[in-house]
Order: structure tokens, then sequence, then C-alpha cells
């Protein structure tokens, strides 16, 4: 999928929601429990209810790891099932991966080319060519870490070479490895208002956006300061959806929420004339 | 493993020597294709013919990972195997994982409690929330990235605040995270010449060295400047050992290049007086 693509699917749904799979199994209904594969099961009701009101999915392969190669089953499943059933979803392998050349192209391999994912989130402190491997993929993306949504984000990512900011040399280095049809950038919601001067650095590139809701980041100041022509982001909700109940109904519940942001998206969008 | 076991564990091997399992199926001698776990296979000979000269084995995820979940079953036996047959080594995961908390969490899970590894490779990028779940776990290790041995460690890693590069930054600001005794941090051997300022900031602090061998690193330099009065170093080899020669005698001359450079390593911390 391509930038156009991606833009047209956000107009077709009049939504930039990406629902977060971190499908932590200590939190998803008990009575879910007795399926063969649980986790599966939790995913796959979540997305039948969620995905008309989302343009992506993103499961967060930790969640999915920690269960050892019983999760990396369920992750391949989880992929597969949207990629079969709900074509023109985007996904993304939220893995935080990168590593010396010959490293990352195992992980791009086993997350782009063995599992039918459209992007991967990557690490960027190993630099280019940790990064390149991933990009060799056609209608792939690397959804490069700038400016994060935790408090640690404060630890490094500020450090300030001359006034520019390391999220923000990440942001104009690594516009160079690839192009707005293969990269896009985090940049977590808890920083809506560093939205102004990541736009300035990078207009037309997608960003995906975390943070909003459990984190406490606002969508309102995310489409205030992150929209552009092509809308250009995607907003992430995760645990705000997928544990909003943990009944029978949960599913019901989780679209119900879907819909709240997606309506709220599509308010967003329509007053930029988007759609 | 504490600090002093490892030290202890070096003075009696006479060796800071680690084995890098990035057992890539394509480089593996085409005999073990044969065999029902090809890479398990290649890796419990690796491992038998190699631990009398190597204190520790670091598997890389990535060349797990690329064969999905039986690639993950693979990298379990092979943890499994060095912490039953060969007790007292040092096993670190190459994983360079990192995330939000909550997140982190669920990759120490599943690194240090479901799988016997003692420590795991964590970028630093997403700060003290990202790196601390991985600390929370008793006698377990985080080896933090600093320096890497790539060029793509040039783009970020010194990003210069006052005279202050990234990574030194990262050196100082994370020592206050935990202790001498459960973070290490991995330095490039292709950059030996930054071992001296570094050790002014981390005296004490094991260094996990990647890049001799293939990479053109120098045992010798690494050593010189690297090595403080517990050692304080493991230097790790992958391609240059396992991947020796591709004969039915592949594992015998992995055995040979992992005792030439524990020769080396005896020489250099006779030379301190350390053994």
């Amino acid at each position: 999928m391509n930038h156009s693509q991606l833009f047209e699917s956000i107009r077709k749904k009049r939504s930039f929601l990406c629902v977060g799979l971190d499908s932590e199994i200590e939190k998803i209904p008990s009575f879910l429990l007795k399926e063969k594969d649980p986790v599966f099961e939790f995913n796959r009701r979540i997305i039948d209810a969620t995905h008309k009101y989302a343009v992506a999915y993103k499961p967060n392969a930790a969640f999915y790891e920690c269960h050892g190669a019983t999760g990396w089953n369920t992750l391949e499943k989880t992929v597969k099932y949207i990629k079969d059933k709900k074509p023109g979803s985007f996904i993304i392998a939220d893995a935080k991966r990168g590593d010396i050349g010959n490293t990352s192209k195992m992980y791009a391999k086993a997350f782009l080319e063995n599992m039918p994912f459209d992007a991967i989130t990557v690490a960027p402190y190993m630099g280019e060519d940790s990064v390149m491997p991933f990009l060799s993929y056609k209608n792939k993306w690397v959804v490069l870490l700038a400016l994060t949504s935790n408090k640690g984000a404060d630890d490094f990512q500020y450090h300030n070479e001359d006034g520019i900011k390391l999220f923000e040399r990440v942001l104009s280095v690594s516009q160079k490895w690839g192009t707005t049809d293969n990269i896009m950038y985090v940049v977590g919601a808890t920083r809506a208002e560093m939205l102004k001067e990541i736009r300035r650095i990078v207009p037309d590139h997608f960003l995906l956006v975390p943070g909003v809701g459990a984190q406490g980041g606002s969508l309102e100041e995310v489409s205030k300061y992150g929209m552009n022509s092509k809308c250009g982001l995607l907003v992430n909700s995760s645990r705000g959806i997928i544990f909003a109940d943990s009944t029978e109904n949960f599913d019901m519940v989780a679209g119900e929420k879907a819909h709240e942001l997606q309506t709220e998206m599509e308010k967003y969008l329509s007053e930029r004339n988007l759609i």
C-alpha cells in the first residue's frame, strides 16, 4: 500500500484510526480462556467489531512473544486474518526492531516477508544501515521512532546539538533513506504541542500517533497540529478500545469506542475539507 | 549471575569470549539440513565444541524469528541446552528490544522469565521507563546499546550537546537505573579508540564488545583500552567462529577458532595479572 492508497482508505472510511492489538492475556475477557487460542479469538472479534471504523491495525509483538512459539502462531494467524478477511487494512507490526544490516534483514524477513505486515516500527539508534533492509521491500513501510509518548522520551530524544534535538535529527536525516511512500514516524500524542515543529521538518510524511486514550493524549490537538493535506495521520488507540469492556459484549463495546473515535475523526477530516 | 560470578567464570576459563549464535540457515553446513531441527543441531555442536573456551553465548533473536514459531522453538531449545548442559555459561538474548513500560515488561517476560536468558540487549532511545522492566529481575542483566559497531552509529550516537555525545549521555544517565551487577553496555570493537573515553564514564561496568572478526575490530586494542580490574569485557565473535568452516568438521574448526581467541585473551588477562 502506498501513500495515496492509504489516504484513499482514510477518505473512504472517514477515519484515520489504528487499533492497537496489545492483547494481554490477563486482560482479555475470562470467558475466552476456554477457547483453543484465546488471544486469537479475542483479536478476531475485536477486528470484526472495529474494522468499519479503523483503517489500520497494530499488533504489538511483545504481547505475542511472551507466549513463545504459541504466541508467534497467534500473531501469524491474526495478521493473516486481517489480510484475508479485511482487505485494504494497513497492518503495522509494532516490534521496535533495528540492528546491524545482516540482522535487520532477518527481522524484515520475519515481519514483511513471512508475515503479511505492511509496516514495522523500527528504532533509529543504530542509524541508516540498521533501517535500510526494511526499506528494500516494495510497498512496505518503516515506521521510525521519532518522539515517543512515554516519560522516558525526555531522557535522550531532546538531546540538543546546536538547537537541533535528537528526534528532529532523526526526522531530517532519515527522510533521505526513503520516501513519503515508505517511511512514516512515531510521534506520541502526549507531545501534541511538538507536532507543529515536527510538521516543519516532515510536512508530507504520515505520522503514527500513539498515546491517545490510556496515555492521555488528545485527538483534537493531534489533528489540529498534525494533519496535512493528505491527512498524514494514523492515530492509534489500544487499551481504550480493546479493553473497554470485559463482558461477553466486549467486542460490541470495542466497536462503539472505535465508532466514537471515528466520528470525531470524521469531524476533523471534514473541517479540513479532506472528505 | 552477578558481576563477581562473571569475573570468576572469566578467571576460571581464562577467557572473556562470547560466541554469537547468529545461526543463519543459509550458512550452516548443508549436511545438517536433513536434521529435524538443523539450526538447533548446528548450535548444539557449536556449543559443545566451544564451551571450554567461551564464558558466554549470544543467540541473535532475528535469526530465529525469521523462521516464525519453529524458529522460536529452536531458540528456546538452544537456551535450555546451554543452561542445562553447560552450567555457568552467561546467556545473552541479542534482541535489541525496548518499548513503553507495559510492553517492555512483556519482552522481559519473554526472554528473562519464560526463557532462561541471563541478559538481553536493549535499545536506549525510549529512555528509562522502557529499560526498567528488564531490570526488575534478580540476577538478570540489561545490555544497553551505547556505541555500536556499524557504520550507522555515526548517524545519531555522536549527536553532541555541549560536548557530550549521545552515547556518552546514554552511559552516564543509564548508570543510575541499575548497578554494575545488572547493567552492561554494547560498545563496538570497531570503535576501540573510544573505549578510553568510555572507561572514564563507566570504569566498572562490563562491556559487551561485538565487531571483532568479520566486522574488523581488533581484540588487542579492545583489551588495551577496555579492560578493567575485573576484566570488564565480554568480546563477541559470531561469524568468525560459527561459519569458519562448512564441512562435516565445522564444529571442530569452530572450536579451534574459539581456542585461538581464548589463547589471545588469556595473554591479555595474564598481562594485567587478572589470572
